[in-house]
């Protein structure tokens, strides 16, 4: 049907006439409204993360290399049927960061190889203890039968859920495979061969493609985590100072703010940081991670931040407790008093996250000693008497408690990773900017 | 080697003389050392979840089905190579509950049909528009390219994610095994049949076995998670109530208490609480869940527990720190006058809570005037200014506003579920009673 030729939809009222003006039929109207909708969501998903476009161009590429492999290649004219098993692992095991993929093609080739040989071996010992062919094809469903129940038990093993799942996935399919085929192909041998080859070549597109075009190292992505976590909790605050304890505190409400919805983001970072981590370390040597990289104590820093953001979620609810029930028009003396003390734990607490992210951030030693750390130990040590009569005090001095602890774990990571000493990094920049 | 024939360890010392008195070799002991951890180990999980080994056995079964179907039915026999999709199809679809193997499967299906549709349609297009077979390929080529890589970025969508992905997965696979395939085999649309067919045939051995053999229902498990959340928010109110207000409360110390973990894992039960609900969805009418029940609401109710565990956690962080600076010491008059509105608050919450989970468990309706629940709301009403002093009060008393929505969306799901009326099936239970 063409737009020219459809009649023009019947007109309820004169509001909806004017809209139709262009008489444009209405499922073209729909049809360009949801794709305005989609175009807007696309494009914003494509702007937040643009390595997302390119790891979708990438599975393409690997796909395409696999496919003009198949075509033009004589060696895949002799793998025949089998080389649709290299397909099936670049789909499978393309994965978007490089260490994701690694750990998945390396638990494929393996999973394939141990599975292969055990049911070749489970074929020729049952045809070695019988000799019907009917009570060798029993005997090899019972093998299935027992090999895919531990199998699938050892999956709830936490340990092997981690980080094995995936490959015992694997080992129950290509073990059942082989078995099951074992009774109609004469020459297994060559079939277990020509399909591990196969896979071999599959996980070695992928890990080209992977690695050679824009990489996506975890290392880095848990890195960043790492820094932007901390900013966000110097962000919290900066933005209780500003809007609780500052000279000119506005609302106290927090609710809604930024920086109120930054830090619940770090309590739910655990998985995420935990999963990198893994595979962070399957990842070779790049950039500025070297050999042996300690990336454990990440998880260590960010364990740390989350005890501090839980903090912080107690403060903000108690805070919000306090508006609720007009807390500082109950008690003004006591709330001036409080204010100075909690407005310059927060500034000088805030002011050390900041140096510490910087620092995770260029990859630099931190100063040794931190002027403001040291300045919130003061204010938060000076007044435990007055202290005492609020709890909201007594929970922000145990943040600072808590922030020193993460400053000692930035400086643990600094000495483990062999950050450069910031002021060799400064000297550094100096002479580049003299040599340019 | 046999361990009659071994040569004794060397012995090092009277000790390990003694140790190895029953001459067992070395890696015997170490071996058995291993089995036995390895079977507490199993020994334990399996008693956490006995379905744990019911469904291993399940996918053992529903493999050898299909491995059956493979030796003796003449239908494989004209499946030919294509019988490997069916095994393929089980070890992938087979998952711990109902609705999680429906949803794979119905994925799977539908993703291989729309794929394989494209497929061909691509082939019978590409071979219209070009006559040079060299051109098709190309052209081919390039096609898997972009659906590919289209495909993959859709992943990135959320909604699709957290529904389709597997069916995007397997659409890719499908898709480009057809269009690379379809370029040495000659009759493919026979060859798309018969794999359609075979795979339709693993998803419904799949389903048989998951429904008929011990099936686990993700629904089941939400009902049961919402019934032991609001058990362990009274199990909190009641630890807080001993440890800490009651008359002979003990040492104030909530570390490392059992109730004191178990409102933790309240906390980060969103992800499965949401896989869940998406599960049950999905499973048909069982038990005495009907048809359209009410499952979103599970969630509802789940997110006011997260919210009362999180005011929990800044209670028992508030508690934690103040016993920490001696705060009931410092304050022993203010103290003294709190305890008892704080202990009686605790009780009456707590017995508000098991009320509801005892309903929800027995999906009966609780009853319309919960005394304990207006007791508990009187305690945190009646004594704003006492509650002024002192922000561990006014936590407390926010903890009853939340208890009272707590019960509110009970009410909503016994109305939306269709829950006994209480007196109802207490008579169901006397006349059964008297039958006996």
């Amino acid at each position: 049907m063409d737009a020219a030729e459809a009649p023009p939809p019947p007109a309820s009222s004169d509001a909806a006439n004017r809209s139709s003006r262009r008489r444009l039929p209405e499922w073209r109207r729909c049809l360009s409204a949801v794709g305005r909708f989609a175009e807007e969501k696309v494009g914003r998903i494509a702007r937040e993360d643009p390595r997302r476009v390119a790891h979708s161009f990438k599975v393409g590429l690997a796909l395409t290399l696999v496919s003009v492999l198949y075509y033009v290649t004589p060696l895949f004219n002799g793998f025949g049927g089998s080389a649709m098993w290299a397909v099936l692992t670049v789909v499978i095991v393309m994965e978007f960061t490089v260490g994701a993929t690694l750990s998945k093609g390396v638990n494929r080739a393996l999973a394939t190889l141990v599975a292969s040989s055990l049911a070749i071996g489970a074929h020729k010992g049952a045809s070695l203890i019988v000799s019907s062919e009917n009570t060798e094809s029993i005997l090899l469903i019972v093998f299935i039968f027992f090999v895919a129940s531990a199998a699938t038990f050892s999956r709830f093993i936490p340990e092997i859920k981690a980080r094995y799942d995936y490959g015992v996935g694997i080992f129950i399919l290509t073990f059942s495979l082989v078995a099951v085929s074992s009774y109609r192909v004469e020459e297994l041998m060559p079939l277990a061969l020509q399909r591990t080859s196969t896979i071999f070549v599959g996980v070695a597109i992928c890990l080209c493609t992977t690695v050679l075009v824009f990489p996506v190292w975890a290392g880095d992505d848990l890195h960043k985590l790492a820094a932007s976590n901390l900013d966000k909790l110097a962000d919290f605050l900066e933005g209780m100072e500003t809007e609780c304890f500052g000279e000119n505190a506005r609302s106290g409400n927090l609710e809604g703010k930024d920086f109120h919805d930054a830090y619940k983001s770090i309590l739910s970072s655990k998985d995420k940081e935990d999963s990198l981590c893994t595979l962070a370390k399957w990842e070779p040597i790049h950039r500025k991670f070297g050999f042996r990289y300690p990336w454990s104590q990440y998880q260590n820093l960010g364990t740390l931040c989350r005890q501090c953001a839980s903090t912080m979620e107690a403060l903000a609810s108690y805070v919000a407790i306090l508006r609720k029930y007009q807390y500082p028009e109950a008690n003004p003396q006591l709330y001036m008093k409080v204010q100075k003390t909690c407005s310059q734990m927060s500034l000088h607490s805030a002011r050390t996250l900041r140096e510490l992210s910087s620092a995770v951030r260029s990859m630099t030693t931190p100063s040794a000693m931190n002027k403001d750390l040291s300045a919130a130990m003061k204010y938060a040590n000076g007044c435990r008497n007055e202290l005492l009569q609020d709890s909201a005090l007594l929970q922000l001095s145990d943040m600072v408690t808590q922030i020193n602890e993460i400053t000692e774990s930035v400086n643990n990571l600094a000495r483990l990773a062999r950050f450069k000493n910031q002021e060799k990094a400064r000297n550094d920049v100096v002479i580049n900017v003299r040599n340019q």
